[in-house]
């Protein structure tokens, strides 16, 4: 896979010149020199509560805090993203990472049919500032959840497009979670509403956004269906959500066709990582991160995963 | 058509001494020294997701987003009116184009039956004084999204007017796009309900006003019932709203016939223009100008659309 | 007609001392030395649309803005209010005229069986003495409308205390239009009722406080059911809104009644000056100042309007 | 009765070192250094509108809003509380009165079926301060209404614990309003319920806590039942809300018995003192004074009262 | 049991370098040098109104605000949790307990069935800071309450961040309740959802996380069942709340097992100790005391309840 290097940094023009270095620096480093993007998700312990780290299947390593940093820790990745309070608690003991701060989290306790989704702003990037300052970790940017269609929407589309404005001023790069949901939307993976979302996010701003990926209703591969959602977000850069744990195998052949077919420049996986035992989850990593950062084909990631 | 000079331009009394100046350039700038405006609208990826973008009879150039900035370049514009995103992302590969930014959207994903419509305020006027002086990018003005009517309204007249105000002690020009809508809206194209929408834009001080042209109950041409609404703005302009794309020779005499009868002083036009081929949206674009900013009949306007 | 001079003229103690005499001269203008308040009333383009400037019955001249500043121009009155942007727009050709700011503003559109009303705030305080400065216009005032018994109450209240106190902090004078109106309130225009209404203008520091005219239940002379209101008041000063367009002559002596008889001290008129040609327009403004302001009597002021 | 001295006065610990001499002499004003509270409530004129003032069996002198001035002129009072507006417009013929701004008001027309209570704040305290020091006036302190239970008690209770804060840095002197109403309340004048009220009312920091008297359920005197408020408050002083007119003897009997049997060191009297014509209402207001800050017995206060 | 030292205190990274002593000093206090907190919790006065302290089998001692303190003077405790305003008015009398500020109340009047709960932020952290310089107290943390599930969840989540990075930022330890709570919430005690809860505390950062014990539904101790929420809260501290009142043996014993079976770090409690006449609160105090931070076991801190 071609190395990108610092003239091929597209530096969106509300970061000031002053801050242009940092904002280059940045972005090389979280796609790790390949303008792709391998990220590690784990906010899911507001998103899901514990449903995510401990329950059948799920091994006891999980349910501690420290197994995410230690996979962080032991494999390659872009970027680790989380809330700031785990960054705070674990980052002296893990002051190499890459890490991302997720700026809203919410509960999945309510649901859609008693509420519209939103999702409220923890932190403002005065403060993420600060923490990066006082901390002296290699935070690299922030993400932000918007639930497209729902009765919230405008408050999230502002909240969004604040962070990233102020983000940029820092030259921080930004990643925008994008979902649409709500009483108002039928078909959360239709793949051309998911192509109005990567639009929403490059109208925004977003140096990356994070979408699902289409479920098809014709049989049309979903990794060609992303292609829409590829062009639409024009120099926003597409990654995939990883989603809910899936056979290993065929989830490193889906992560491999929506880069290669679908076009995407990276993928968002979490629970398909650390829902495992820690070596088993390392070895995961690194074969999401052949793939995704190293140009790697299938066969090889898969046999990175089985260590082979 | 005549052309307007320094002093033809009416200066609101917000506007502070030491930015007149600055007031009238971006305002002979904007109208090309005509006094007329040919705005090419391009805020559509969050207005109406990607259905404006990809579809049936959409040719492909038009899903990618640079697609909008290439017609901007390659044609006659008064100016090109977007996201700040947008702009910060395709600028620096365009900075010659007259921008205009606007500074609130909503998708169209929440229904009017379900809720009244609100849409939001992204960002506020020193961000964007600070983006025009990072980016040396020529920002003419803003725009703003009012739903007279909703139940939101109130949030929106206030929001509206701040902004104006705002802009104006920058020297910038401002437009408002008013649609009544919400339950409480039976028929938001009655030309006497229009009529309103302008003279609010008067009250809130305006520059133009982008209405949609009204829909006749009695076959009374529409040109014609947009009288009312151009007399009862006062001294804010008046512009139609191009709408949805419509077969090319009768969107320009209907065009013609809003300028020479009804007496608005330009148009918002851009699925009529962007839904096109890139030459022939450029051509559609240049046709438009020719109209609006040059005095041309319509005959001419065909030619000049058919490259003749 | 007794002049009233600057010893009796009682200044709030919010007033700053350093602003004393500014408020003085400027109740002094707005009541022409009269201690009485004749307000030519022009906010409706935003309260009722194009309704009242275009339709049966109303002259073309109405439907054109500048109608009602070249009434205020060619005729006697007190102060003229409307909403700043108008004012932006045409003081340039009229900077003789006394002028007040009417702070907020609602369509009509949304009846209160949908959703009991609320009218928000426009501009600060900061920005009317801004506009005032740069504009070297003669405003004396604001005005700001609360619909009391709405679920909104509060927050037209707290809006009210705030901008007359931050109002009186800059020697402005300020006018309360106040209406019961909403889910709770059964009849708008009972007397005890509207003496609430006056009651909560005196608690609320404005200087004047504008309500409808109570509607007689038992054949009581309206003007007579004032009393209680304008007693309420105490030294805030109650004039009467001149409502929906009458016949002139029942008009005039309704308006004299409710001076001599009902102890107001003033009137708030707009339809019934504005609904009329120019010239016809101007002589019903004298008239109508000349009953306010100077004292004339019933007769007299109709021999004004007549242009005997 | 003992007088207090300043070595009896408790001060707060939020009330800063170099305001405490200015919180003690406030203290000692406003219980005339008694320790108890004479409350003269003057509030209703947004509270009830023009009920409490203008009616059957209220004197014609109850409509002027001067009434209440007049009343504190002459009689005896510990402070006299209601809106600043008024204070504003009469302060400067009064300027001996010991003030209380009343910070919060709505008037009773949404009844709690349609909507729970909320009472908005209408002013912060650096108003009040400002206020103070230009007007000259002897404000002593200030007070809140709360509505426990409401659904919009959270904004009530931090709007109060501010104020209070604010107050207290200032050297003010607090009286909370707190009556249990809302859909969720039951009964408001539960004795327990009361009690909870007062224990908030210390919670909150407040200086002073006005409740309503309870109401027996099972034939035990209201005086007996409030004991357990009294207590409940701790070092917050318990006042009684003097509630709808009624017969004088009973009335003073009342109170009387509240503070000897039930403990409560104060109350907050106004419809049962204005509305009597003026001379009346002065006695009676000696007669509320005698018993609440001088310590006398019932029987001499009726004397008091009756002009014996 | 281990006393632990200052190299012990694990300090987040979003506490300032200049303050790291403070914090650690304050953390050793508040743990009494143990790392494990025994909180006395006393803010039900809002939270339960006078339920909690007055009625049958409630000693008479409990209506009074001062017990609360007199207890926590008399005893051994971690530190005593209650609202600023009652610190404000009974500190200048207990100038050497340990205290934290309770930064949010509700009342427990609108149940749940009616609406969601909701519990607002009364103080900010300067406010906070301000009072511990005034005061001159040793304020060593603040506490507050995320109902978990709620529809209001977002602004709790937002404020608890706020709060926690703020107090960080002045060397403060915070405590976070976090109770599931609203319509959407079945079961309020279950294992897997408190667990949940506890992670969520860790997210925002928080040095201790207050859940309920969760209540078993096979049989299982419901000490074991808090493993999964002590390993999902990490570096985050879980404590139980004490709960309603229970007889003291089994008390006793549930907080024994919760340590050495179930792993939690303290525990908080109100009214198992505040609703005994003052010795024996204080005797229970000291039991409470002793197997929290000095690692007695069962029966010996039984006897110290029984005074043996």
């Amino acid at each position: 896979m071609k190395k990108i290097s610092e003239r091929d940094v597209l530096v969106p023009l509300d970061v000031p010149r002053a801050v242009r270095d940092e904002y280059i620096q940045n972005y090389l480093k979280i796609t790790q020199n390949s303008g792709n993007l391998m990220l590690f998700a784990g906010d899911q312990k507001i998103e899901h509560l514990n449903d995510d780290f401990c329950g059948k299947g799920i091994p006891a390593d999980d349910n501690d805090p420290e197994h995410l940093f230690k996979i962080a820790a032991g494999s390659r990745i872009g970027v680790f993203a989380t809330q700031l309070g785990l960054i705070a608690r674990y980052g002296m003991d893990y002051p190499q990472l890459p890490y991302l701060i997720k700026m809203n989290s919410k509960t999945h306790l309510v649901k859609t049919e008693q509420e519209d989704p939103y999702s409220g702003q923890l932190y403002d990037i005065d403060q993420v500032m600060e923490f990066k300052d006082n901390s002296g970790l290699d935070i690299l940017g922030i993400g932000y959840t918007i639930y497209l269609g729902s009765e919230y929407e405008a408050d999230m589309l502002t909240e969004a497009a604040q962070l990233i404005y102020e983000a940029h001023q820092n030259g921080l790069i930004t990643v925008l979670w994008i979902y649409p949901r709500g009483k108002a939307v039928a078909d959360e993976k239709d793949s051309h509403l998911i192509a109005g979302a990567t639009g929403v996010g490059a109208c925004l701003n977003s140096d990356f956004v994070k979408v699902n990926a289409p479920k098809s209703k014709d049989g049309t591969d979903s990794a060609v269906l992303l292609k829409e959602a590829v062009t639409a977000a024009g120099r926003t850069k597409v990654v995939c959500a990883g989603g809910s744990s899936a056979a290993t195998a065929g989830f490193l052949k889906e992560l491999y066709n929506q880069i290669k077919i679908g076009g995407v420049c990276g993928n968002a996986t979490g629970r398909n990582i650390h829902q495992k035992p820690l070596e088993e989850a390392i070895r995961m990593c690194n074969a999401v991160y052949a793939i995704t950062v190293e140009g790697a084909d299938y066969d090889a990631a898969l046999k990175i995963y089985e260590g082979k």
